[in-house]
């Protein structure tokens, strides 16, 4: 699909009030796109109010304009609505269907492969590696100068979609333009420390208590969280603490999954593959997405009755995988 | 002090023979900068031997050239030794000594803050985050051209130093490297899945078996590993698989430390700490050694007598840092 530049930018030009969302459950290239775009318009003069749902992770508030972040959006009425890192409209969450309830349009700038091209303009550029290069690869057209905050910002969606660089999809020009922003100020250290190589006490005690979980069977690797062991550890944030990444970096891995049952009682599931296999289509399948190498569903319970269907998926995605590769 | 940039190329321009030789438990920089280099003076028409006492780890022998590197060297009269990321001549081991016999002149290139300057010249730079960096940066000056073989190899030799450029002394510059390297064909996403996003499912099982004797106070986290624990997991590898860097990233950790029980009783301990505070201190105390913030000392059992003793020294370190970070 071609991305809609010109259509975008009449849209931008034209709009005044400006309102930006991101996904539920913000991760830390949600938030730096948001923030990063917001400060680039902000740059062109447009008064711009930037909302997430769920609001800022405690990891991600040393970002410049976090404390700006809106969890609920009334009365707003926005002459353009712009959704970063959202693969489809419902992911924008309350905030999202407020911003939009009066008609304005809508722009979709994001990087998954499964986006539902959901708006009037579609800046979706799957080989981006974050929604936050999709904003650095847009913002020359719209005449924006990068500066610290925009590129500490943006920077920080890069690190922390690509772990620091280290996932598949990282090519030469995503290191050129790392360098760009470090060299508008964007501190590497500080994001890196902050995120990536960042744990809570409770998130180590959440693997202690599931790892035994673990088991490994033709290249599939999983691990299930139940909610009294969540509960046991005192473990209150969402997701899995990382758990998925370290268990497919097992050499003998292709796919790795674990189960997560919330308070609700439905089972969140974090997909991962080594390059060569692909579990976009198992997320795809049970109804979630993302990425070849990293993607999520969210599915009815119970917890074992999950668990046994999806690992026979994923030997599928095994199998698959191991045919190409091979 | 200075780099000997004309006292180096006024060797190299003299020498037909060269032999290049890297450190004792050669890393992924070690082997990197060695075979890196070795491509490059072969470009030049250079007789070229690499060599390291230990040879070359399993995980490194995808690169280029590394069925080539010697383990012994007898009757071998080089016009030219270079040591490659060797802080003193010692690191050379016994291929160093002996291609050193007859009095060749020796060039120390190297990024160790340590280094002794113990070439006739020395390109030693403390600010490169990689020997391999520093091979980089010698290119041009010797008219070499970067070429796949050299490229892959010195991105190894930066990735593998930096953790995939997590450590503090990654500059945009190294990223501007880094993408040259890539450009010419290294394959960033092979090095970092064959090095730093690497581990055995053996250490995985080791790690769901010890995690749950994990403990947190007073900034000081720990975790222990017994004889048992490790052989009914299988884990027959040395180390602890990576665990004390994971405890240290924790938020409310200051310092960590892994004890691990041998099969003969003794006690190995590795040692983390965070910015700010020094562990290299209690390992000295315990006649160990290392650095500020990883260090590692073995010392007599039984195990539960060390953890105890040991957990007050980290206690002080723990004061000692607090009192100067604060």
């Amino acid at each position: 699909m071609p991305m809609d530049w010109d259509r975008a930018a009449t849209l931008v030009v034209a709009a005044s009030d400006v309102v930006i969302v991101t996904h539920l459950g913000p991760d830390g290239d949600a938030i730096g796109s948001l923030l990063g775009l917001g400060w680039a318009l902000r740059q062109l003069g447009k008064r711009v109010t930037v909302a997430a749902d769920d609001g800022v992770p405690e990891n991600l508030r040393f970002l410049p304009g976090a404390e700006e972040v809106q969890t609920d959006l009334h009365d707003m009425a926005p002459d353009l609505v712009i959704a970063v890192d959202c693969g489809d409209r419902s992911r924008m969450g309350q905030v999202g269907a407020a911003a939009l309830a009066h008609n304005a349009p809508l722009i979709n700038l994001d990087h998954h492969v499964t986006n539902t091209y959901f708006g009037d303009a579609n800046l979706v550029n799957p080989e981006t590696v974050a929604a936050a290069e999709g904003v650095f690869d847009w913002l020359p057209r719209l005449g924006v100068e990068m500066d610290l905050q925009i590129a500490t910002c943006l920077l920080t969606g890069i690190v922390t979609d690509t772990l620091c660089f280290r996932t598949n999809n990282v090519t030469a020009d995503v290191l050129g333009k790392a360098q760009a922003l470090m060299n508008a100020g964007a501190p590497l250290t500080e994001i890196t420390q902050r995120t990536v190589m960042r744990k809570s006490y409770a998130a180590l005690r959440l693997w202690a208590a599931v790892m035994p979980t673990m088991q490994l069977e033709d290249g599939v690797i999983w691990a299930k969280i139940d909610r009294q062991t969540r509960q046991a550890v005192g473990y209150t944030d969402n997701g899995d603490g990382g758990l998925v990444s370290l268990l497919v970096s097992a050499d003998e891995a292709a796919v790795a999954a674990v189960f997560r049952e919330r308070d609700d009682g439905r089972i969140e599931i974090g997909f991962r593959a080594k390059p060569g296999f692909d579990v976009s289509g198992v997320a795809l399948e049970l109804g979630g997405g993302g990425h070849v190498l990293a993607a999520g569903a969210t599915v009815d319970g119970p917890l074992d009755a999950v668990v046994e269907k999806t690992l026979a998926m994923l030997r599928r995605a095994v199998n698959a995988g191991a045919a190409v590769v091979s």
